[in-house]
C-alpha cells in the first residue's frame, strides 16, 4: 500500500560550480548540485503555490524538462500548514515531486497578498487571508518552517517594498532586511539548512550596494535579487539586476526572483544570472495565451478557429504533438480545463527549451550573437 | 510537422456478439466490434462534451481502461461547428482520441439545455445558447452531422420528455420519435453510418412497448433506452429499463443512456444492458467527491486533512499511486485544478474496474452472487 510518510531522507549536499563563461557578456553556465540532483544553470524554476504547478501533474513538470521548482512557504504555511506536510514526510513526498525544491520565504507574499501587515524589528505579522487570525513570522520561524517542509534551498526572510517607494523607507527597509538575513542564516546553520540571502534596496543604487555588501559578507549559499518585477519598467529591472549582479560573488549562484518573460530572461542571463522563477508561463496559459518563440498568441482569437497546425510548428511538446490550434482554441473558448492545461504544458516546455538554448550558446561562445539577434527581433 | 488533417480513414465495420449469459439473471457479456476495435461489454463510455473528457488528456482516458467514449454532437455542432471538425479530419483526429466514439444525437441536450425549443413533425428548432441564432435540426441533418463528425456509432434523433409528463403528450412524442427514427435510419443507410435507435415512452409501459415494437422492426444496429435518468426515483429507472430491455432483440447491443451510478449500473447489467454513459463520475469529481467502492467521499471534509493514505487503498489509479488524501483534500479546498483532475482520473478508474468485475463475474457464472452482495451493502 502507498504510504506517503515513508519517504527517503533527503541528502543535504549543496554546491555550485561555474563551468563556462561567455567572453563578450557576463553570461555563464554552471552546475548546481542539490542533494542527489545536478542541475544545469541558467535554470528556470516553475512555481508551485499550493503544492502543484497549476494544472500539472509532477511527471508532466519533469516531462517539460524541469528538475527544480519553487514552492511557496507562505501559501503552504497557511494551508494545509507546516505540521501536516511534515507529518506526511515533507514537501517532496506531499507533492510527489522527485526533483529539487527551492522554497520562497514568504516575504514577498506577505507584503503583496496579506492584509493587516505589521513589520517590527522582531518580525512580521499579518492577518491570514483564509481564517482571519493574526500570524506572526520571525526570521527564525521562517527558516524553521522551510526546513521542516524539507526545502532543498531556503530563502531568507526579507522586506519587499512596492514600486516606487520613498527613499527613506527604502533605507530603513534595507537595514531590517540585513538584520533579518543575519538571524535567518544563524537559524539555518543550526539546522544545516541550505539558504540563500536576498538583496533588497528598491530602485536605489546605493541602498542596493549597501545591502549586497552586508549580506555577501555573511556567507550564504547563494544570493537572490529581490524586490524587482514589482511593476517597474523592464529597463529598470535590468538596470538594477545589472548593478546588483556585478557586486555578487562570482563563485555563488545568483537568482533573479520573479522574472519569467523570455526577453528579460535572455538579457538577465547576459548579466550573469543563474536562476529564475516566475508564475508567468502558467499564468498566461490560464488566460489562454501561448508563448510561440518571442510572440504571444491569444488563443481566443478567431483566426485560429480553423487552423489545423500545432501551436508552434517547431515545438515538440505534448500539446504540439497531439492537437491543432483549432482544438486548443475551442477548448479555451469553451472554458475547458484541458485547454489551459495544454497551454501550461506548452509554455513551460517553450521556456525550458529557451534555457537549453541559453546554456548551449554560452557553452559554444555564441551567446552574444544570440542576444543581439533576439534584441533586434524585439525592436 | 504535425498535421491534424492527415488522419487515416476509419473502417466502418460494426458487429455485436453475446459471448456469455448469466444463468440466474439476464446479465450478459459481449464483444462490440467497432472499426478496428473490439470492445468487451458491458461497457461504460465516459462523456466528452466539448471534445475532451473534462480535465483529462486522451491518453489518460485510455489509461483508465476506456476504449470508447461518448461525444456530444449538440455541443460540437454549436461550437466549433461540424464544418471545422470535418475539415480537421473528423472528431477522432480533432480530439486526438484513438479509440471508438459514439455520438449522442443531441435530442436530450436540445430539450434540456436550449432555449426557445419548437418541435414540429419536420424537426426541432432552438435558439443557440451561444450566439442566440435559431438552429434547425431535422432527423436527416442530425445523422448527417454525426456522420460528418466521423462518429463510429450515431444515435437517432429523439424527443426526450421531462419527468413526469402528461400521458397524452408522451403518446404524441412517441409517435414523433418513431417517425424521426425511420427518417434517421434512411439517412444513415444512405451514408453507410452505423446507427442506434432510441426507445422513448416516458414512464408509461404501453408507450414504451409501442415504441420498442415500432423501432425494433426497423433494423437499427443497436438500441438505446432514452428518457431515463431525468430526475425520476432510481427504482423507476430500473423498472422501465427492465420492461424495455426485455422487449429488445437479444442479438443486438442495448444501451441505457445517462446512467453512471455504480449500484444502478450493476442492477441494470442484471437486466441485460450492455452499454452505459454518464458524466456522473467526472462531474462529482469536479465537486470534490471521490468514489470509493460504493461510498462517496467528500474530499473537503476535515477528516482527510492529515490522512496519509490514498483515496482507496485497493485502487491502483495514478492518483492513488502518487498522492495522499491529505494532498488531494488540500488541492480541492484550495480550488486547484490538479485536485479535480486527480479525482476525475480516480472516479473513471473505479468505474472501469467495476465493469471489469461485472464482466468477470458474468463470465464465471457468479454475477447473481455479486448482485446480492452489493444490494445487501446498500440496504
Amino acid at each position: 500500500m502507498f504510504d506517503s510518510t515513508k519517504s527517503k531522507p533527503r541528502a543535504k549536499h549543496f554546491s555550485f560550480e561555474v563551468t563556462h563563461t561567455d567572453q563578450s557578456t557576463r553570461a555563464r553556465c554552471g552546475l548546481l548540485r542539490v542533494g542527489n540532483h545536478t542541475i544545469e544553470t541558467p535554470v528556470f524554476m516553475p512555481v508551485s503555490a499550493q503544492g502543484a504547478v497549476r494544472t500539472l501533474k509532477p511527471g508532466e513538470v519533469g516531462g517539460c524538462g524541469y528538475e527544480i521548482l519553487l514552492a511557496n512557504a507562505y501559501h503552504l504555511m497557511l494551508r494545509p500548514g507546516i505540521d501536516i506536510i511534515e507529518s506526511l514526510g515533507g514537501i517532496h513526498s506531499f507533492m510527489a515531486w522527485e526533483g529539487s525544491i527551492l522554497t520562497d520565504s514568504g516575504g514577498y507574499q506577505v507584503m503583496s497578498l496579506a492584509p493587516g501587515v505589521e513589520v517590527t524589528p522582531q518580525g512580521v505579522s499579518f492577518l491570514s487571508p483564509l481564517g482571519g487570525e493574526r500570524v506572526f513570522m520571525t526570521p527564525e520561524s521562517c527558516v524553521e518552517a522551510q526546513s521542516r517542509l524539507g526545502s532543498d534551498i531556503a530563502m531568507a526572510l526579507d522586506e519587499c517594498l512596492p514600486y516606487p517607494s520613498d527613499p527613506r523607507r527604502v533605507e530603513e527597509s534595507v537595514s531590517l532586511t540585513i538584520e533579518w538575513a543575519r538571524r535567518c542564516l544563524e537559524e539555518a546553520k543550526r539546522r544545516s539548512q541550505t539558504i540563500f540571502g536576498i538583496v533588497q534596496g528598491g530602485f536605489l543604487s546605493d541602498a542596493r550596494k549597501r545591502c549586497v555588501n552586508e549580506i555577501c559578507g555573511m556567507g550564504f549559499d547563494g544570493y537572490g535579487i529581490g524586490g524587482l518585477s514589482v511593476g517597474e519598467p523592464r529597463e529598470v529591472t535590468l538596470e538594477i539586476a545589472n548593478e546588483t549582479a556585478r557586486e555578487l560573488p562570482e563563485e555563488l549562484p545568483r537568482y533573479l526572483m520573479g522574472v519569467g518573460d523570455p526577453l528579460t530572461i535572455i538579457q538577465a542571463s547576459s548579466l550573469g544570472i543563474d536562476m529564475f522563477d516566475s508564475a508567468f508561463p502558467t499564468r498566461i496559459a490560464r488566460n489562454g495565451t501561448a508563448l510561440v518563440g518571442f510572440e504571444r498568441f491569444n488563443m481566443r482569437n478567431a483566426r485560429f478557429a480553423r487552423d489545423p497546425g500545432p501551436l508552434d510548428p517547431k515545438c515538440d511538446c505534448y500539446a504540439c504533438r497531439h492537437f491543432s490550434r483549432a482544438f486548443i482554441r475551442n477548448q479555451v473558448v469553451a472554458g475547458e480545463i484541458l485547454g489551459l492545461h495544454l497551454l501550461s504544458i506548452h509554455n513551460l516546455f517553450q521556456l525550458s527549451k529557451l534555457f537549453e538554448k541559453i546554456r548551449g550558446y554560452t557553452r559554444e561562445g555564441k551567446f552574444s550573437g544570440f542576444l543581439k539577434e533576439v534584441e533586434a527581433l524585439r525592436c
